[in-house]
């Protein structure tokens, strides 16, 4: 079960450098990736940014929609997200096959997923092209995470995952 | 003793999302902070991206010098990271009181954090104002790690630092 946290707190989801899951939605079709570049960007006002590669499907979506949802997966995701690396959404429905659980999200027409630990909404201010990839700014319209788990920060019941490069991850562990 | 690693594995010193150090100098003045909102931005050419706080005397020497070093501390180095979050460059000389060692960069007028585990040398490319902080995107001009320690991933005599927001960190292990 979820509860909103403060949009002044969001930042604090992904400041520890974790890898995420990006959502994205256009024109009636969904798709999910993986993603380690991600920084939040500034406090007042809160400003979050990922970088997406230009050639991905994902990129696509954002660039048209102007939208994507960030979700936190805790390390019991870590095949799950593995999957949505390495698998490419214009040969695979990764929404379908992932066999994660999605549910409408409040401010944006972008799936969120169930499962992660915590969902922040985000719609892009302005998007920077930084050599192959596109590094989108953006705004948190709403964010939510798992009760009892998530204090301004992440509490000791939470393991975040972490992407060394290739296929080497590890457990992070407040 | 460091040894260069290739240019484009660079990105792989800070993928894990892991607290840095950044030093920058102008008009004969150096500085040092620690910094968690950093990700890498593109593969070719290799970009790497920072958003330091307008306020910062890090910021005023970044904008006119267009040049920093990304140190990254090992986790036996959290108190010199707290010390460089917590002082602010204009009213102490963290260079000096930090008690860390600094050698010169080989390709940037910027003093290099010895005792760190890795040093990468960038040039400023673009600079983007995204709310209260700016976003340095920067090139590699070079980069160094620690013998035996990083194999185009960090291996496992490695830990970094991860910072959850306010006083709150944790180990990285790979």
């Amino acid at each position: 079960m979820k509860e909103q946290i403060p949009i002044n707190k969001a930042h604090r989801l992904i400041n520890a450098g974790c890898v995420v899951l990006i959502t994205s939605a256009f024109d009636n079709k969904e798709n999910i990736m993986s993603l380690a570049w991600q920084t939040p960007l500034s406090s007042k006002p809160l400003l979050i940014g990922i970088a997406v590669a230009q050639a991905h499907l994902t990129h696509e979506y954002i660039i048209n929609s102007r939208e994507f949802v960030i979700n936190i997966p805790g390390w019991n995701l870590l095949e799950k997200v593995i999957f949505c690396g390495k698998n490419k959404g214009r040969n695979t429905d990764k929404i379908k096959e992932s066999g994660l659980r999605f549910t409408p999200a409040s401010t944006v027409e972008v799936p969120v997923v169930e499962d992660c630990l915590a969902n922040i909404e985000c719609r892009v201010t302005e998007n920077v092209t930084t050599g192959d990839h596109s590094f989108f700014v953006a705004e948190v319209l709403n964010a939510a995470a798992e009760k009892n788990m998530f204090y301004g920060v992440w509490g000791k019941n939470v393991e975040l995952i972490h992407h060394l490069g290739g296929s080497d991850y590890y457990p992070g562990k407040p």
